[in-house]
């Protein structure tokens, strides 16, 4: 590899993108010297570009884009269709990256972002599971618009982008998916709340014009996608058989919520087919589905290198010049990679393609950068032009990330007199394990460099005297050195295990085949909790859900903690929720299956309901009824909460013949012509109640149960809201229930329906639920 | 990296001999070319030569060496000084590479040794722990002869020196220890046997002329040396402290017995210190005890690099020269490594050194090197000169490698109705583990390319129908794939998993923390034991023990087996156990540890006695009281055999006044002033017999328990011998005991004495030993 600034490669681990790639790439370690924001329409150093259409903030976007296009040659479009874009310098535009990333930070993993001496890092938030697990969706937008702020900034001094592939929204429909950590979990409407609000705090202006983007997002990988690489099964040739209910009840809520409710400024289509067909080439799911029903306004863009993943490994087309046609024919605009750039004018050529769907494409594409004010001229005279480094990193920046990984953290199981631990009475804190003192673990994949890290060790030593060994000397755990640990933890007042998982066990392109504690850790927690005398907190730090049944059951463990990937600050939210200085409140965003589970059920079956012929249990507690180890929703906090009803009607009824039909795409209403259900909501209001004395925040979850038709959910997440509870104080939460919409299920054929029959809401979860009948 | 011709270099791993170096190496593809061996005196060539001395075969090795060193000047002296000796071509002798390794077969890990396309593999023998487990000293001495025929014929063909650095024979102290695998195990006779075997097989003439030698062996490392790399502390830099004791009845026992026994024709001093003295640069260790005591004839050789070490690591010197004239003036001969040619020079006109010291260092070289034949002309024409290609990888050799791990392999536990297994009965084996289908795990570290592989599942598959699933992807075993082989097992009529350990476990470099079963390998074989209907058989593939105890107590796991590394036909060999076609007769050779050992006691603490003061244990069968896993001499066969006393004396009593020091250094006879004791010996006689129908080898191990004085071990191997017995038969061992070499015990002083009191013999390990009170 040459490396053009004569410096030496130096090698890089775990840097793929949604790439094809090795195991290791070489990068040259370039010093980025940019230090200004690149722009098209820069009237000033060239005033002629003033007179163009397409520089004229007065026109609208559409007009302006129709003035660019047409002075474009083909060969200029075409180099537009890629994301590494060619500038065309007759008309003042310069070479812009398409590629930036920014799932839980602004991530220097995509060419188009880098750091400098100038900005040295950005904030590092929680990996998505854990920032969902908050179930808090002011907290989601309040994330977003941090990380659209410091990109903004980064742009302004020319290391960033204005376009972040982010966020990922697939359903975490397996428990062994490798990219599990980057998403919200598994249910539909939280994944569906995540990517709104996360979407909106990246893209919206302050000034709430919708045909303005702060930064663009993208939502990303549609669909269907959730296997990287199971037994030698990979992504790039997976054809995911999915039926049509599952599609329009589990795989394509988040998108459609994402394109409607987030006014998302692009999707990503995958690498793998559904049903036979690429997503990047059939022009159903593209044409059809995102920009025919959900009317996005904004790119589509592929998966790096699918176009030619679908000839080269798909086999899909016959000539690279097909497969560039076929995906522009589907509706795809942007090609990350240089495939589209290669073989487009060849397709034109060869009579594949006509131009004028090229012009869609690049259009597509240009407004984008219209609106994120890239011919606006000199971005330093607009609005966020005055964001700088100063802006990145701020004190308020870190404090959230903190705030996110304390909303986060799941507490699973609390004996009594195990936590809080009184950080007074503690004289000596044995602190054990693989991850004890992670840093770069924390922060997960598609990461940027950190603001800095505060590792679970360096938060517990703050607070208390602690003694530390490691016990294993990475995740891997072949050989677990017991003797120390053991010591430390007989002679410690208290025990806190931080064990669990890392991008050596699940990542982009490793699915896990076992869902257990990794290597001999199961073996360390034990052999430490038999030989402590004190409590002994098992903290399992981890994208996926772990089989732990050994120490849900195993009294010396008196308390279990889920903390994902709880990013640059994890370390201190940790010692928080650990001392007390914050009750916890978040809640399992998936279920946490046993080994057993993943043994009889293989990842490529995407089916989400169970199959009692062949003993296929189904997926997600939507469909799975077998055992757990721990359950979407679980999660308890250090006070009790009492719940009661407020406000329900006694009895919803409408008359209706059979099922009924809901015509709108939201199905918001129901059909017009039926008067006697225009609009049908309820109101149901919930009281939630601190019986401690400490404040708390709780999440009310209200889920449905619908009639046993149409292989319905047995269960579903309707709505949730999270409150926060002073101690002894009671508030309410309202929900507002809109019969069609949320009481309504999918038929096998893909039809939104309301059936007859019993309806059942209840909060959750309770063993007991609090629930109504209507 | 500069590779000299023009090819790209190759990365290779675990490449490291006694060396310092990174882990990994960079290394040319050479492709070696030499076709004809390297030797001096060429007098067809050069007429002239046949009037030098050095070159006239007709004087002694003494004169011939003599007449050589006055010819040489001082820079040609010291460029002999170093493993990658300096040619005189003004004397018609050829630069010379010292270093080949000959550990269980010819290696390339030296860079004297070489494959090509003339000769592109050798047999590969067990590591040498499994071959010790065989407790058969003819074996070790075959395979010995084995391994020189095939060096030689390497060497005729240019492609091998004549100095092999083999065997290692220090005392596998602790069962951490990364290279206990290259070792006997941890008793001293056995050793001192397996040493004596080894060197004579390698260094013998057929003619039976001790002044000749096929090739020439070398113990290593002399001495204490039994700790690589153990949470931090380094061989290069740790300093053995060793009481008198225990060097003298535990470490140097196999040297002694090497250099007076085998008459090796060299020992190589170790890296470490003993008590506070680099080995290398210790006189009292080298000229005193090597060639003082025990009349060493040949050459004394550093590990690698260090002379260097122990200047630049150990700071043991002031300056380089210092280190080299400290070592020559030891009594080291060659160094590997080139800090003696540097530095020898400098220290001489420094006046650190003489110039006649350094003629004996290079006269022991040379002699070394008259003995091989080098200086004897055209080796084609000497003995042995007719062997080559032809004579390496026979099928006889390919024969005695499988043969000797069919010898070594140890029966551990087999329940009733377990092994062997009927190949007519069983329609499906399943075959599972991460080492069922090892092939370079066979083979070990020192080793050379093998001249074929078969795999544990070739060599099962070759006798019955089998399925595999390996369960773990490697022996690291982070991440076991349970489902697969849980589904083989539950329906095959028996299971074999053969689990265990690599060089990524244990190895040069790398001493283990634990000694529990590799990350979740015993969970692996837990849930397939579970799962399967038939016999469960377990295979072990280790050097080090395993503290296997889940195993050895569930019922489900019907058999255990040890395999060692059981080179490259160990497949075969296991196969051949497992079904039968070979009754099992391998004894432990090391004492199997339970993981509470290793948790309490420090590698480094060399003691090898118990203190009861601080609770420390002890080492070895002979001093360690606590519980075992498995017991050193432990191991099974299908048969059972029956010990009976044929001759033994009543009472052996010689009056004494007080403890009765031997003088002789070996102690062959009491004092020759006291008549009384004089060769006192009497004859042992043991009646074993096979009581089965099938035959059957067993050895006899003859344990001596002392008079509890002078911390005496607790019980000492005195002798032993393996005896073929066919079915139904007796045969009788007869053991002559010599009272003063068998029957004395060493005192915390290092002298030998025989204690008064009451001696037991007795024959081993039975429950209720056999024995008899002298």
């Amino acid at each position: 590899m040459a490396c053009t600034e004569n410096r030496e490669p130096k090698v890089s681990v775990f840097l793929c993108f949604s790439f094809l790639c090795a195991t290791v790439l070489l990068s040259c370690g370039r010093v980025w010297g940019q230090t200004s924001a690149v722009f098209a329409c820069d009237v000033v150093k060239n005033p002629a570009l003033a007179g163009f259409g397409f520089c004229d903030k007065s026109l609208s976007v559409e007009d302006r884009v129709g003035d660019l296009v047409k002075r474009l040659t083909l060969q200029e479009k075409i180099g537009n269709l890629v994301n590494g874009a060619a500038e065309v310098s007759r008309l003042g535009i310069p070479k812009y990256q398409w590629w930036s990333e920014a799932l839980h930070g602004v991530s220097n993993i995509g060419p188009g972002t880098h750091f400098s001496s100038v900005v040295p890092g950005a904030t590092s938030f929680p990996m998505p599971i854990l920032t969902a697990a908050s179930f808090n969706t002011t907290l989601f937008e309040a994330i977003g618009r941090v990380v659209s702020t410091e990109a903004r900034a980064m742009y302004n001094v020319g290391l960033a982008g204005l376009t972040f592939w982010s966020p990922n929204i697939n359903i975490f429909r397996d428990p062994r998916w490798g990219r599990g950590q980057e998403t919200p979990g598994e249910d539909p409407l939280l994944s569906s709340q995540y990517a709104t609000g996360y979407v909106k705090g990246l893209q919206q202006t302050d000034d709430g014009d919708s045909n303005k983007l702060k930064v663009a997002a993208c939502c990303k990988h549609y669909t269907a996608y959730d296997l990287d690489n199971w037994k030698g099964v990979q992504r790039y040739t997976f054809n995911a058989v999915v039926t049509q209910q599952d599609l329009d009840d589990t795989f394509q809520p988040p998108f459609k919520s994402c394109v409607i409710d987030g006014n998302v400024a692009s999707v990503m289509c995958s690498y793998n087919q559904v049903n036979g067909k690429p997503t990047c080439a059939d022009p159903d799911l593209l044409k059809g589905v995102i920009r025919g029903q959900w009317k996005l306004n904004g790119y589509i863009v592929s998966d790096c290198d699918s176009v030619e993943v679908l000839f080269k490994d798909q086999h899909y087309t016959k000539t690279p010049e097909e497969a560039a046609a076929k995906t522009i024919l589907a509706g795809l605009d942007l090609d990350c990679g240089n495939y589209l750039g290669q073989y487009t004018e060849g397709a034109v050529k060869q009579g594949l393609l006509d131009e004028a769907s090229i012009n869609i494409a690049v259009s597509n594409n240009f407004a984008t950068l219209m609106r994120l004010g890239f011919f606006d001229g000199d971005p330093s005279k607009q609005p966020y032009g005055n964001l700088g480094p100063k802006d990145v990193c701020t004190s308020q920046n870190q404090e959230l990330a903190r705030e996110a990984a304390r909303q986060g953290i799941v507490l699973l199981k609390n004996s009594p007199g195990s936590l809080p631990l009184n950080a007074k009475a503690i004289k000596s804190l044995a602190v054990i394990g693989p991850n004890a003192n992670a840093t770069r673990v924390m922060i997960g994949n598609y990461e940027g460099i950190p603001c800095n890290y505060i590792s679970p060790l360096q938060g517990l030593t703050a607070l208390v005297p602690t003694s530390y060994a490691p016990g294993c000397p990475n995740v891997q755990c072949a050989n677990a050195q017991l003797d120390d640990a053991t010591k430390i933890a007989a002679s410690a007042d208290a025990t806190v295990i931080i064990v669990g998982a890392s991008l050596a066990i699940e990542a982009e392109s490793l699915d896990r085949i076992n869902i257990l504690l990794p290597g001999q850790q199961q073996l360390l927690v034990s052999d430490v909790a038999n030989a402590s005398k004190g409590p002994v907190i098992l903290v399992i730090m981890s994208g996926g859900g772990m089989d732990v049944s050994f120490a849900k059951t195993n009294d010396k463990i008196t308390s279990i903690l889920w903390v994902g990937y709880p990013g640059e600050a994890g370390g201190a939210a940790i010692a928080d929720v650990i001392f007390g200085f914050h009750n916890p409140s978040g809640r399992l965003p998936m279920t946490w299956y046993p080994q057993s589970y993943v043994d009889k059920v293989p990842m490529t079956n995407m089916n989400m309901r169970a199959d009692p012929a062949t003993g296929y249990p189904g997926r997600t507690y939507r469909f799975y009824k077998g055992e757990t180890v721990f359950s979407f929703g679980d999660g308890i906090s250090f006070s009790s909460v009492e719940h009661r009803i407020v406000k329900a009607p006694q009895l919803v009824s409408f008359p209706l013949a059979e099922d009924h039909v809901c015509h709108s795409s939201e199905c918001k209403s129901l059909d017009v012509a039926d008067e006697h259900c225009q609009n049908l909501t309820f109101d149901f209001h919930i009281g939630v109640k601190n019986m401690g004395r400490i404040s708390s925040s709780h999440t009310v979850l209200l889920f449905f149960t619908p009639p046993d038709v149409h292989n319905a959910p047995q269960k579903h997440l309707l709505a949730f809201e999270k409150v926060h509870l002073p101690g002894k104080s009671e508030a309410h939460v309202r929900f507002k229930v809109d019969v069609c919409k949320d009481l309504s299920v999918v038929d096998e054929l893909g039809n939104r329906k309301v059936p007859l029959g019993q309806h059942l809401l209840h909060v959750g979860n309770l063993k007991h639920p609090l629930g109504v009948r209507i």
